[in-house]
């Protein structure tokens, strides 16, 4: 393993989140609120002097292999955890380091779950800073990394193949900080167009880029205590909808457009599911919540798409307390949480392709017992999958349920009922943000143990980076000297 | 297919359902209660009727191969289940079908959930059929006919392999008939072992049998309200666990120390698992219960003991109210619920085979990551392990979990809570039986609707069966012409 490389490259990584602080600084020092202006400062002093140290490594190569690129994303994505989480602890918005830390941890996971019981109260430069790290995480830092800084030489492929969320990066190996680049280009675009047609329907600028940077990392922070709900405006919901299912997209997707293929993503396989996952579970909830009268049936589906959207993308924002709607449209909710938005999207979850993975993998077993001796491809969008990404996605799948499953029993220390315990973690490893119970959309994380905050902030670290990565970390042959 | 030969084959299985309900009419007439007679006589002969209609089909060649043998568990299971829900329908005890099918169904599945919410009133002959039916499911109703009708000439491996629960069974093909007889030689003598211990503990004979039959099949239906808490004694209690461990291990274990292979049987890394599990529940449960004060630290570890017992091997008996318990507590058994007893028992569950198998292979694929160049074979018992089984666990694991979500989602509609949906569902796949909320041990579930009650009877039928069997009779491949 390349450890100095490693080192110069989380230096790196430091430095720039030194620099992504500054706009939170800005408003920070417009606002003029007190304590947060400090502890940004403190914050960023302290970025800085750690980055300097790391960058005194000077490896003697600059290669990167797969396990390398592994340790980078596991280490990296704790170290910015950690320095992002000094704003929230010097300003003392947060009472303890586990507070912080799980708030620094849901953001940039993109789940946007908080510990904050009121955060309309909260200084405006750490509530942007909480919206920042949506955006910072939500197309991957280290990917944001190779895309602004093409001087970071290493082999970049096997850094964002360990960031990307979902199963299959296009292997475009020669050009990736091209590549990076585009990715944040699409990002940046969507994160303007958004701003401004918030701002267009009233919101003001300080509240449209909160709002625009939740949606398009589908991370979800808010800067109302009813999230959208507050503004109750139908127009400005339906912009929110749009840039959630937009950015649950495949980003590459966004690429080809560009790129005049059209034809190619309409026969996307994943994009189509995508879309039917999102029209049956909007249809499901709008009937029910119609049928058992909760609201108007058009209301209903206004709600239903709302919730369904935000949800299925993995963001978290709500207009409404769903934790009040009946049994049947809270299951289909918790069961988009499993599902989660596409491969390469900023969403978190499962993701759609590997469920359309596995359910093809299903008919083929099928198929093989009908029918013995034929020979038998699954194929995903023409193309026959190959058994060892089929493989890697069944492992993923399993892990996914077991630390769900490790994480309930942790968090049901606290004797919560087991609904909360169990929708707080599918909620916290699918990088979601509200769950049911008394962390339902109107409620928050403040009430649970640190055991348990501390459990949930390694579920969202584990689905963020897709849990190859920090599992590897707690290998004890990872750590053997052979590999350094 | 060969059909006809799949029609016979139907049919000397229900003329042995017939047989198999005589000791129950015998019950019914010692007792002479009413209404129980009558019906079993009716079911005994519409039984008798269908089977000489069906044994009427003269196949050309007895050969049976994979997918018949698929067929003939789903469609076999269907029917026992439809001629063994008769009595309950008949004498009136279930209101209507969906609850003599729910009940019939529970009972041949092992899973020992009931409609009935006063088990002491009804006819003892019926009760007796019940656990009767918990029996017959336990080792399998097709190889029991493997096992005493050797004159069934069919290439019975095909049908041990689809109704025998767990991946693995081993390739005894020339003389399978042999391996039937021997595993159900064992299989009653444990019953016949517990029902003598039970009785010294003085038991009645007739709540022994009904106990041991609900022991050694790990279906759990007991002749009492309170099921094994009726008796509190712990003389019983201790019986009943060790009954039920026991049964909860691969039955050809037994056959191995029977040949003295008792050094392979120590070495069995499924076995060892398996009883690690047990230790690790029964102490987190054992202190949970003890810390929070629920019984005295004695008093908590014989209940843990019992209930971990009890729901590992999916069971489903009870000495306490396990719904009163703390939420960790809970949340162990529903875990329990999940990873179930070993492949080749007769216990319900995913099986601690799969779950071996499962994390051996996130052993191996953080291996490769490591390394990739390395060999790296994952093995189990120190042979290696086949790539198509692994990706058949894998498979199996999936649609489990989505089996699972699609039945919370519809029990949900009636509108009890999460928990209960949630819990009925996990009990039922498992074949456990008692779940939590309202359909907790001391309740029942009649109050489902009757959409539940299907929903709930069809997973506890593809628990039983694992899955495949019935999802090729809802294949639209299966019924092409070309395969008949």
């Amino acid at each position: 393993m390349n450890f100095k490389m490693i080192i110069r490259t989380l230096g790196t990584l430091l430095r720039l989140e030194a620099v992504c602080m500054l706009p939170s600084l800005l408003v920070s020092a417009i606002y003029g609120q007190g304590e947060d202006l400090k502890a940004f400062i403190l914050s960023i002093l302290m970025l800085a002097v750690a980055s300097t140290f790391a960058l005194l490594a000077k490896p003697k190569s600059t290669d990167i292999y797969s396990r390398d690129g592994f340790a980078l994303v596991g280490i990296g994505w704790l170290l910015l955890s950690f320095f992002g989480c000094l704003p929230y602890f010097f300003s003392g918005v947060a009472p303890n380091m586990f507070d912080a830390l799980f708030e620094a941890i849901s953001g940039f996971s993109t789940t946007g779950a908080s510990i904050l019981t009121d955060v309309e109260s909260v200084p405006k430069g750490l509530v942007f800073w909480r919206a920042f790290t949506n955006w910072m995480g939500g197309m991957g830092v280290l990917v944001l990394m190779i895309a602004v800084l093409p001087s970071v030489k290493a082999n970049n492929i096997h850094i964002m193949q360990a960031e990307s969320p979902g199963p299959f990066v296009d292997k475009f190996v020669p050009r990736i900080g091209q590549v990076a680049k585009i990715l944040y280009l699409i990002y940046l675009s969507f994160t303007v167009i958004i701003t401004i047609l918030l701002m267009a329907g009233g919101m003001p600028l300080y509240d449209a880029l909160v709002h625009a940077f939740g949606t398009v990392s589908t991370g979800g922070f808010s800067s109302k205590n009813l999230s959208v709900g507050e503004f109750n405006s139908f127009y400005i919901e339906l912009v929110i909808v749009l840039g959630m299912l937009a950015c649950g997209v495949n980003m590459s997707l966004y690429q080809l457009i560009l790129r005049k293929k059209a034809k190619v993503v309409l026969h996307d396989e994943e994009l189509k599911l995508y879309l039917a996952i999102v029209l049956g579970a909007v249809l499901m909830i709008g009937i029910n919540l119609a049928v058992v009268g909760v609201s108007t049936p058009q209301g209903s589906l206004r709600n239903a798409l709302f919730q369904v959207a935000s949800v299925v993308t993995t963001t978290g924002f709500s207009t409404q307390d769903f934790n009040l709607w009946p049994e049947f449209s809270k299951g289909v909710l918790i069961a988009l949480m499993f599902i989660g938005g596409s491969a390469g999207s900023t969403s978190g979850g499962i993701k759609v392709m590997r469920i359309l993975v596995l359910a093809k993998t299903i008919r083929k077993d099928i198929g093989k017992i009908l029918h013995p001796t034929a020979v038998n491809d699954a194929r995903l969008n023409g193309k026959p999958m190959e058994d060892s990404v089929v493989a890697g996605i069944h492992s993923f799948f399993f892990l996914y349920i077991f630390i769900l499953a490790i994480s309930i029993l942790i968090v049901s220390l606290d004797g919560h009922d087991l609904e909360t315990a169990f929708a707080a973690s599918a909620s916290a490893i699918g990088n979601i943000g509200p769950a049911l119970g008394v962390a339902g959309p109107m409620g928050n994380f403040s009430t649970f143990s640190n055991l348990s905050k501390a459990t949930l902030s390694i579920c969202m670290l584990l689905g963020r980076i897709e849990i190859y990565p920090a599992l590897m970390l707690v290998t004890p042959r990872f750590w053997k000297r052979s590999n350094l």
